[in-house]
């Protein structure tokens, strides 16, 4: 009953709340490594580039918190969003495409230290199948499906050329995955029951140009 | 007179709808690349991952486009897009930060594809000062004033650890610089007339894994 009811009540969480969540989280953890055990509502919600009145609906998804006046505790805060998030447990990673951006994203240690480390990464080339990228060996995408069931993998990362995203996106559905973060600059289609995000650096760059040409 | 009438127009745009544009132009792009002349409005607004009706309110910015039941011409929608959105001249780019995401970043295409060269790296580590990425020498930040006059950078990216990414924001704020793009995961005070867009790549695996689970 619990559960579904918490069910129930997250479908209902606007995404750009979700998006913010993990924001006020980096910033109250930053303030507890600063030894600092209260925020008001005004500072967390300016570093999320929002305000008061939003920071407040947007936690409200997590049940009451804060006292009107006196503002957060740092830790408790922290600790909640993490649970409500999932953030408890680790989930394992793989990535596709041993290029530049696959090699950065293996090495990068950001990933592993917020409880998703890299496990696995695989390329379709075979001058590139065998090689080591920080202690990782590259694997064939022939042992995609096996590898990604013995390693426990959870999320997949799309880091290949442009034309064969959707082949990698497609191969990662049939293999039980649900979540997958594209890095190619290409528009996919989504297979039924899988979440994708995208992150394609020069759509960043248009809206940032954008943005700040506004009203100049 | 229709400068300002612009200027107050782009003001009201949502942001969200702003961080859309570049997607539906992407996926025209792709459209024209295949030979397809005219896209419905679900087609496009799909691979958006929204629908018609947004789609519409979403153009509705740019002003009358489409005709009901028709769907629009591919050619036609991208070039207003691109117009609107200012991406008909390239605007030239400097990283801070010549470690793996930087030296990544450095070695990317998309970025001069899409009109944004990288024309300047700079790093404050002295091992790292005067090596060669791509052809670009990495510089000293005593050189990044006088480097980003030179080189007529709009654009900064900024690939330093996180407890540097503060320092590098300022100095770039200092130096006149009004677009920042920031991968360093730490939140920034954002200096006034900066307009700063951030990618913390972990952030962007804790909202998959969420939204993955939604419901779950």
């Amino acid at each position: 009953m619990a559960k579904r009811e918490k069910g129930l009540k997250t479908k209902k969480i606007p995404q750009a709340t979700v998006t913010r969540l993990p924001i006020y989280l980096r910033y109250l953890k930053e303030l507890m490594a600063s030894g600092v055990d209260v925020v008001s509502s005004s500072d967390l919600a300016e570093l999320a580039g929002g305000n008061g009145p939003q920071l407040r609906k947007d936690l409200s998804f997590l049940g009451e918190f804060g006292t009107r006046g006196v503002g957060y505790d740092v830790g408790l805060l922290a600790t909640q969003i993490a649970d409500f998030m999932g953030l408890k447990r680790a989930r394992n990673v793989a990535i596709i495409g041993a290029g530049r951006i696959g090699t950065a994203l293996v090495k990068y240690k950001g990933f592993v230290e917020k409880g998703f480390p890299i496990l696995a990464v695989f390329d379709s080339d075979p001058n590139k199948i065998g090689l080591t990228v920080d202690g990782l060996k590259v694997r064939s995408l022939g042992d995609l499906k096996e590898a990604l069931k013995s390693e426990n993998i959870e999320i997949c990362v799309i880091a290949t050329p442009a034309p064969k995203a959707q082949e990698a996106l497609d191969g990662f559905a049939e293999a039980g995955i649900k979540a997958v973060l594209n890095f190619a600059p290409v528009s996919l289609k989504v297979p039924e029951g899988v979440t994708l995000r995208q992150i394609d650096l020069a759509v960043e760059m248009q809206i940032l140009s954008f943005l700040s040409e506004l009203g100049a």
